[in-house]
Order: structure tokens, then sequence, then C-alpha cells
């Protein structure tokens, strides 16, 4: 009881322990800044890289909107549009979020290097930054004329110079060693560290210089050097992850600790990355509903006798797509939001779960242009709905993958506090499993209910936040449940306790 | 020399110093949770607040779309058709973009006080987040029928629930002060902060239920209301600060310094929202390019011969300016990225600049759409640019409003380094006017000479960088010639050692 009440008291001292701490290391960071800025102006990175991490998420999710707004026939049958999107777009939307996924990756490795930038940096990375922006454009040329050259030539031409310009970065940075890591400032084989990171840059643009070659004499060839340039660094990580867990041997640290492959990515930066495709696909919607859903003062003078009312009426299955949509991306978001909680490092597998699930999350514009499309009670609705289920589904399941995964080496990277069952872990489980569950139960309903209908799907979508707020109380519940089965004895007297605890916080 | 050689040296200790400290007091964290998280999963807000940072920009930015993307026919004068965006869709987009941030700034005074959240605040955080997505439509409502009050309802309806929410926000967390900023949290009179904040939360949903009940009996005195509630507090706060300025007083503190209008804002999240709104403005451009600009095969086919270098080059003018753009966009982001390197705090009156600013931001990319609009040497071709040149001029004036209002309260907003005259200082405001005085230049350069054209403006669009780069030589050269005319006994020895420091530490 006494513990109880002084929580938020000791809490407190903590925190003011902490902020004068924090100030006093404030105070000391402002001294050196006072120092070093008379040599010029020295800064902290932190900015500078939200702001990369908030274009490439945005740039990244863009591609959907082409998927989204391809118009539809009602006549035609789903499927077979259907068939016609997957070929083309979708195939250029999953690719280019892959590309710019590479993109951001070899961005984070690259600023786990240099750590401070000056002004000249940071113009270099905006420039950095416009190309890579440029980069869906010149791979939707690739896909609408696969047999010209032009597209690979512009696409390759693009990752050169991106590539030379973080050469440049490299350059710069390692002639002022001041902004780097401090773990490579004070080595002494600082050419050796750069030569090595020079390597591993430039080795993408060189891979793009041979596919632009070999576009002039054998298209094919050029095409599987792009792919390998994608997705090789995955591949070899997936199966150097399956190797390692199969003979259950630690990964061997590598001899050079610094810019491998392996190493993990930014918990911060992949957590802004991920924010920003929440974002972005989150408000996607309401553009979409602000662009064409006001509706014309002729046309509601005309078609309704100048009744708003009515007029917005006909628009009713629209709000309530947005609203079903809104809520799934927002709560895709806590989910992962929760999760990287527990998370302390994300390994790079970690890294491509989360890319594959934010994937999917891009995808959801698609599911609700599709959803709020077609007349009720169509075939073409349920198969809809079942896109979105799938959508969501994959999105779900690659947060768990995360989970899975994270749980594999748990030492390195979770929280100490998450204990291998134990409530919190429970609880997490929950939350992840809720929506894949949900997916997986509203598709099969859709196969069995011919009346299901766009308007319960969205309705369901809004319930589920309410199924959050219970959940807590039903892992509650059935812990307790499952204790009182497995040793009787120990049940009563332990959960009464924990019952007591949590009314008194409460 | 040798000072400088060990400068990075120490620095390095420095940072290794810091980082055990921080490690040591993330350990102390980690205790303290682990210790909290079995009473319920207290977490840090940081991630939910960017996150609802980026929704919030995003939203506020989108309502420019329905504004760039009014076709203007090529036969209408520009004038016209400027005239009829002003009164409308202008002002839809600049109104919006104002509640948003009324919005936004009411978010970060809530979340200044609630410090820790809980699952149960993320997710009524996300509720109004939803219903702030969803205002603008209802804005666009409002000006597409200003004489029906349906929208007026739906916007108050929206508003007095996001009000509610917040209520029970406050009352959640106040039921669990350990959430509470620590100063909160320690003090006696817990009760009396709970019933101001609510107070000062619940008086817009009041004005706006109000509101909706006058929109049924007299609609003008309805929109007065809602102008109060979006305006009052602004030229309420400008009020003050130009009072205290004029009688030369301090503002007075407050007996009560919790959860006054006056409070500053979050630097943090000042810059998180300016991050949003910048990307978004940075992408919707591409977005446009990659919806539209890429070309169909059956026009390849049929109006070019199947030449895809002839159908590219015809969109030439439109890649020009997406570059332009967004090197302006960029370079907007890395003079307000300086700007805000050299603030500790920001005063409500700077988040009203700042605000200013991003609305103007926020404009660039209907400059964008109505510079590459128009045929070559048309005279709206010329006013086009001239319209980019006021948007760009605007944003660039407030970015040094903010700067000089800054330096009237130096003590308090600036860093210490920033001496009144010093060089940092000087080379800032280069910094600042560069862009306003470009737009002026250009502005009237087109009003000179009739052979101005849009690709010109862009390549000097491109071309600025370069003067950013320049500009730091230029300060140096000019502070050098001032202190030779003024004081030349000292002028040679002085700038000569400082050159030598410069040459040996870059």
């Amino acid at each position: 009881m006494e513990e109880i009440i002084e929580h938020p008291v000791a809490d407190g001292m903590e925190e003011r322990k902490r902020s004068e701490t924090s100030s006093f290391l404030e105070s000391l960071s402002e001294h050196r800044s006072t120092q070093s800025n008379t040599h010029g102006s020295t800064q902290s990175s932190q900015r500078l890289l939200a702001y990369s991490d908030a274009l490439i998420s945005i740039i990244a999710t863009v591609m959907i909107l082409p998927v989204a707004h391809t118009k539809i026939g009602e006549d035609e049958e789903l499927k077979e549009s259907v068939q016609v999107l997957l070929t083309t777009k979708i195939g250029v939307y999953l690719m280019t979020f892959l590309i710019v996924t590479v993109a951001w990756a070899a961005h984070v490795r690259l600023f786990q290097v240099i750590v401070r930038i000056d002004d000249c940096l940071a113009l270099l990375n905006l420039a950095c930054m416009m190309l890579i922006t440029f980069l869906p454009y010149t791979f939707s040329l690739m896909a609408t004329f696969p047999e010209n050259h032009l597209g690979i030539l512009l696409f390759c031409g693009c990752v050169m110079v991106i590539g030379l310009i973080q050469a440049l970065v490299v350059v710069y940075a390692f002639s002022r060693p001041f902004l780097l890591k401090e773990q490579i400032q004070t080595s002494e084989d600082l050419k050796v560290y750069k030569h090595h990171i020079l390597q591993v840059i430039l080795k993408v643009p060189v891979m793009c210089f041979l596919a632009s070659i070999f576009s002039f004499i054998f298209l094919q060839l050029s095409y599987v050097l792009l792919a390998m340039v994608i997705f090789l660094p995955y591949i070899s990580q997936f199966l150097k992850w399956c190797r390692s867990k199969a003979t259950g041997e630690e990964e061997t640290p590598d001899p050079e600790p610094l810019y491998q492959a392996s190493e993990p990515l930014s918990k911060e930066r992949l957590e802004a990355f991920s924010d920003g495709v929440y974002a972005i696909v989150a408000t996607l919607l309401i553009l979409d509903i602000c662009e064409d859903n006001v509706p014309d003062r002729e046309t509601v003078k005309t078609v309704y006798n100048g009744s708003l009312v009515s007029a917005l009426s006909d628009y009713g299955p629209e709000y309530l797509a947005y609203f079903g949509s809104f809520v799934t991306v927002g709560l895709l978001w806590f989910v992962h939001h929760s999760l990287f909680l527990h998370v302390t490092k994300t390994t790079r597998f970690m890294g491509l779960l989360n890319a594959f699930s934010l994937a999917f999350v891009g995808g959801l514009p698609l599911a609700y242009q599709l959803t709020h499309e077609f007349p009720r009670n169509s075939n073409n609705e349920l198969e809809a709905i079942q896109v979105s289920c799938v959508i969501i589904f994959f999105a779900g399941i690659n947060q768990l993958g995360i989970w899975v995964v994270a749980l594999y080496s748990e030492q390195e990277t979770l929280h100490r506090y998450v204990r291998y069952a134990g409530r919190d872990h429970i609880f997490m489980l929950a939350k992840l499993a809720l929506y894949p569950c949900v997916a997986l139960g509203t598709f099969f309903l859709t196969c069995i209910l011919s009346q299901f209908s766009a308007s319960i799907f969205h309705l369901m979508e809004i319930t589920v936040p309410l199924a959050f707020l219970v959940l807590r109380l039903l892992v509650r519940v059935a812990l307790a449940g499952l204790r009182l089965i497995f040793c009787p004895e120990r049940a009563i007297p332990r959960t009464v306790l924990e019952e007591e605890q949590d009314a008194l916080v409460a």
C-alpha cells in the first residue's frame, strides 16, 4: 500500500534528478558548441534524419495512388480488373516500396557512422533526397515500357548519382572527423574505415552502371542485375539468420564491427519511417474525400432539389469507409507502437518484416477504394471485402512476425521486463494476434454469408478499438483461469493480491 | 594549433561521458518501468506525439490540392481565374490551415501537461486525430454552401466531440497522476489545476455549441462566433506582445504558471509539425508527376511514332518545374532548420509567424501547377511566375520575422553563443534574407523583361543552393571589409588568425 502511494513521488524525484543531470549535460554540450561554433557550425543530425525519414516514407507509399485511382467499370467482373492491376500497377507499387526501403536502409547505415552534420552535408543530403523522390517515376516508366531501355537508363542514372553524392558525403565527413561517431573518430585506422565504407556504398552504383551498359546489348540481363541489387541483401540476410538459428550458433561477430550489412538498424529511425508511412496512408483517404466528395452547387440544385442533406446522404458509405479505414490504420499503428515499446534493438531481419508489413499497410487505400466503389450486395463487393481482409491479414501477420523474431533473440532485442510467458508477453501476443484473427474471421464470414456488405465490414472495423480495451481484461481472466486449472493451490491468493494492487493503482 | 587537433578528441571524450551517463539514466528508467509495468503499462508519449504531428501537418496542407488541381483554360486570362480561386478555394485552404494549427496548438498544450501515456490515452488520442482529419471536409462544405447550416453544424459537431474527448483525456490523466508532468504531480492543488484545464479546453466546444444553435436562427452570427474561436487567441497574443514591447515592461508572469495561453510551445513538436508540412509539400509534386506524366503506350505509338524519348521531352518543363520546386521547398526547410538550431524556446508569437510561413510553403504546389501549365512567353506565364515569387517571398519573410521576434527577447529564446552582431548572427540573417531578396528581385525582373520564362525561373531556383554555399564566404569577406573600414588597425591580424584557424579545421 505504502509503496504504491509513494510511487508517483519517487517517480517525480527520479524525473527531477534526471532532468537536472540532463540540463547539466545540455550546458556541457552548449559549452561545447560555443567552442566548436567558431570553427564552422556543427549540428546534431537528428532533425535532418527525421525529415529524410518523412520524405522517404511518403515517397515509398505514394505509388499506391495510381493503383487506387484505377477506374474499374461496374459491369466488368472485379477478378479480371484485379488481375490487370496485379500484373502491372501493384507490381510497380511493391517494387517501388522495396527499392525505396533499400535506399532508406542505406541512408540509415550511412548516418549511423556520420552522427553530426554541417551545412554542406545538409545540402548534399537534400540533393540525395531529391533524386530518391524521383525513383518512383523512373520505375513506373520501366513498368509501362519494359522493352524500352530509357526507363532503365534513367533509373540507373539516378542510382549512380545518389551513390556518387553519398560517396562525396563520406569523403567530406572523413575529412572532418569530428562529424563521425566517436568510436571511429578515436580509432587509428580511419583510412581503412573510409575505404571500406566507400566500397560498400559504390557497389550498387557500379552494378547499376553495368546494368545500364547491358541495357543496350541484352535488356533482360540488366533487369536481372537490378533485381539482384534490390533483393540480394535481403535474401543473404534471411539465409544468414536461418543458418544461425538452425545450427543454434550465435551469429559470428565480424572482425570489423562497423558498417556491416548485419548491423542493427537504428530503432528511432525505423519508428520515424513507420510513422511516416502510417500517417500518409491515413491521410491519403481524407485527401480523396476532400477532392471528390464535396457536391457541386449545380448538382445539388438540379438533382437533389436543393437539399444538401440528401446529396450528402448519398455519400454516406464513403464516410463510413473513411472512418473504418482510418480506424484500421490507426490501430495498426497502435499495435506497432506497443510492439516497439518492448524492443531495444532492431535487427535487419526485423527491419525486413517491418518493410513487408508497411507495404501491406500502404495497400489499404486500395482496399478503401474497392470497398466503397461497388453497388451493394454485388459479387464484386464481397470480393473487395476479401481483398481488404487479405491486406489487413498480411499487415498484421508481419507485425506478429517481428515479435516472433524478436523473441528468438530475446536477450539482445527485448527489454528485460518482457519475461517469456509473463503477463506483458501474453498481452502483447493478444494485441498482435487480434488483427490477423479478425481479418481471417471476416474472410471466412464473407465466404459463408452472402448478405455481408461493405457497410457491415466498416462498422466492424470501427468496433475493433473496443476489442483492444477489453483485451487486457480478457487476458487477465484467461491467465487466472489457466492458473486455476494448472496450479489451483497457488492461484487464489496470488490473483487476489494482484487484483487488489491493480485496483489500488487504477 | 594544438587546441584544434585536440578538439575532436575532447569532443569524443565528452560524448562518451555523456553516453555513459545516459546509459546509466536509461538503466534507471528501465528499472523504473520494470517497477511500474506491473501496474499497467505506462509509456513515454514521445512517439504518439510525433505521429500526431505528422497527421496534423499533412491534414493542414492537404487542402491545397483542390486549389492546385483547378483547371484553368488557356484562353481565359489568368487574372480572372485567379480571382475566382482567391475568393473560394484559397480562402478554404488558408482557413483550414489556421484552424488545424489552432487544434494542433491545443494538442501541444494538453500534452505538455500529460507527459506519459498508456493504452487508453493512446486510443483516445487516435479518436481525436480521426476527427481532426475530418475538419477540412466540413470546412469545404461550409465554403461551397455558405447559406446552408449543415456545414456549420457538422463542423461544430466535430469540434464539440474533439473537445469532449480531450476533456475525457484530462479527467483520465488526473485520475492517474503518475501520467502528469511532475511539477503538477507533486503540487497539492491537483483539483484546481484539473478544473482550470477543463475550463480552458471546454471553452471552444461551448462556443461551437452556441454557434450551432445560432445557425438555426441567424446564420451570420454563428460565422462570427467561429471566427472568434479561431482568431481570438492569435489577436490577443499579438496585442499582448505589442503592449509588453511598447511599454518596455516584461510580460507579467501569471500567478498560475501552467496552462496559460502564453506558455511557450514545445520546440520539438514545432519542429516535427514543420517537418511534416515541408515533407508533404515536397512530395505532393512528385505525386502529381507519377500520376499524370507517365505517357500512355497508345499515345506514344500513335502520336510520337513509338519514340519514348520525344514523348518524354514534351514533359521536359514539368521535370524542370519539379526539380525547381523541390529545391525551393528543401532550402526553405534548410533555412528553418538552421534557424531553429539557434532557438531554445518558441513563444506563441513565434509559433504564429511559423504557421504563416508554413501556410505559404503549403501554397508552393499551386505555384508549381501554375508555372508549368501555360504556353511559353504568354502573359499568363509571367503572372504565374509572379504568383510564385509572392508565395516564396512571404514564406521567407515570415521566417525572417521569427528571427527578428526571437532577437527581441534574445535572453529567453536564443542560445547564448548567438551573440548580437556576432558572426553567427550575421550569417543567419544572410541565410534568412536570401529567399525574400531572390523572390523580390525575380518579381521585378518579370516586370521589366518580357522574355523571362518559366524555364529560366526554375533554373534560377535550382542554382540557389550554390548561393548558400558561397554565402558563408561572402559574409566573411563583408565582415573583413567592414572591419578594414571602421577599425583598420585591428582588422588585419585578427582576420588572418581566423582565416588560419578555419583553414586548419577545414
